[in-house]
């Protein structure tokens, strides 16, 4: 089993990952003759449904039975789960030293049987049957496991960090709430005791008025790039009603929001060449845990989503920092990813 | 000018940096024909020294004029600096929104003449040379320019953010205390009242006796790979001299770190066909602020640097939950480094 460890002086925690333990050996850089695939077999399509872990949920034509064709969004455990299902144990520690078994939950959502109809390719009928699913998904690991954080995201592209081509996105469930996740909900909390309102309204509210970074809105859900992107063309997906949980998004919500994500990653891909991103949904820790530890969380955190394309390194400056070096003001992407190519 | 804008939730700073200014046209996948570099030319080998901006310091043979052949070791302001020199302005602020001009200060340090020839394949003199002259724009930028804070870092290869191949540091001064500085500022404040002593100098200690993730260790240094390694075959390099500056290190101090970078580099070299790495000093901040801000820094800080190789993505799960997936345990990784190859 995977181990969580923590560095003390930054808070922060890292997985040492025995699933997917490697030797030097396997970091050799690939020959540029050798394709991803390699043979061109793909345990993500239609057809391969044996050569993935047992599907933990499906959309699937009625009749058809699991683990086999006729499916259209498919569930499944990650073949090498960097956390695996157990309960949440206690941390240990020992000098200077503090760790817990790497317990929790790593599943892949395939978004589709077509190897080749990316995300923004589907109708916004089946982008909003995706969300659905993460949405339950979510749902069934806050209820019935208690892990304290889901994470959902989308590594898009080699750069990105997607070791198969097969468009798909990835659920990770933590038996603790990550340092990225409690520094959000400390600092909204801060911010809402400063603007007597919820930061993210507020900010969308200023955004709309300033329309410089406004990317779209439409009646749910505002797309700007924000002020402070890390990224070019980073783009921030925010919700128009407030609330802290993905979870509570109702089917209107994620139909409109399938419709968002068809246009502003379509336009992505025409301005940019198709290039690799990252897709993070952030969104408050588990109900149960939210409203015993940060009781007013409701009123001041707001999920939403990220969108950051890869078009430069993480760096020496920004690791020593946690800076970042951006060439594209976002008043700049904005006007791109504003206007239909 | 470059702005400096703040992301109020997370409390992270970016530089917007329009003198890198790029169109989405700029980021089309390089071709793979087009070698880096495309003509041949490189502004940092000796005899094009008019290519770059003019020299800030140098080591030279002496009776060499500045801007001409003839130097060892060379430091000239970035072309496209992402900070630019100027007084440290106050914040702006307007309703969520909070920024300040990019001032600062950009260098690069061309370590030496020769194109081919790495950090690790210099002498160790040249090496503890390259060192000193850190540890002399460190204290010239401090004592004069006054910035608060210096990051001196080494980006080697493409993957790890060099633009160019010839070997190069970089120092970028900040007019703030960046984030991440300030976190372990104040971790090691914490843990030095938890552990009654340096959390630096108690790692040491227990890593010592523990042995299994102690890569080396001399009468000055000792290299370790961090019990919480985010990145594989990450190193830690720590003085068992306790002191918060780099610029209070001594000649000797310098002297026996440039033998062990030549060391730990090389075998990172050999045992990974020589991957691209991330090499950072963490240092507190200008020691006139330190003494103001936190008083008290001279007793819990210790300088040290980290060695990043680059061989696996940061990708959503990472940015969302700042979380690292690591699929070599450190205790393995330091068998490997340990060991001459």
């Amino acid at each position: 089993m995977s181990e969580l460890r923590k560095d003390l002086v930054s808070g922060r925690w890292v997985i040492i990952a025995t699933e997917r333990s490697k030797r030097p050996d396997d970091f050799r850089p690939a020959s540029p003759e050798k394709k991803e695939g390699g043979s061109g077999f793909c345990p993500f399509c239609m057809g391969n449904e044996s050569k993935t872990p047992p599907e933990v949920f499906a959309l699937r034509e009625s009749g058809t039975p699991p683990d086999g064709p006729g499916w259209r969004v498919r569930v499944v455990t990650n073949k090498f789960p960097a956390l695996s299902p157990g309960a949440a144990p206690p941390k240990s520690a020992k000098g200077v030293f503090q760790w817990m078994p790497g317990v929790g939950v790593h599943e892949v959502i395939i978004e589709n049987p077509d190897h080749d109809k990316e995300l923004s390719d589907l109708d916004t009928t089946h982008i909003r049957d995706v969300l659905r699913v993460c949405r339950q998904r979510i749902k069934a690991i806050e209820e019935e496991l208690h892990y304290q954080y889901v994470q959902v995201f989308k590594n898009k592209g080699k750069e990105a960090g997607a070791s198969l081509g097969h468009p798909h996105s990835q659920i990770l469930a933590t038996p603790i709430v990550p340092k990225r996740v409690k520094e959000e909900v400390y600092g909204s909390e801060r911010l809402f005791r400063t603007f007597k309102e919820c930061i993210f309204c507020r900010t969308l509210r200023e955004e709309t008025t300033l329309h410089e970074r406004l990317v779209l809105r439409n009646d749910r859900f505002c797309v700007i790039a924000p002020f402070a992107s890390r990224s070019p063309f980073e783009m921030a997906i925010t919700p128009l009603r407030h609330s802290p949980f993905f979870t509570s998004a109702e089917d209107e919500e994620l139909a409109s929001l399938a419709g968002v994500l068809k246009t502003v990653l379509t336009r992505l891909k025409t301005t940019l060449s198709d290039p690799p991103f990252n897709l993070i949904l952030h969104q408050a820790p588990n109900p149960t845990l939210s409203q015993k530890a940060w009781p007013g969380i409701e009123q001041y955190f707001h999920w939403h989503m990220e969108v950051l394309p890869v078009l430069t390194k993480v760096a020496g400056f920004e690791w020593g920092t946690g800076f970042y070096i951006n060439p594209v003001p976002p008043e700049t992407a904005a006007g791109y990813l504003r206007e239909e190519k």
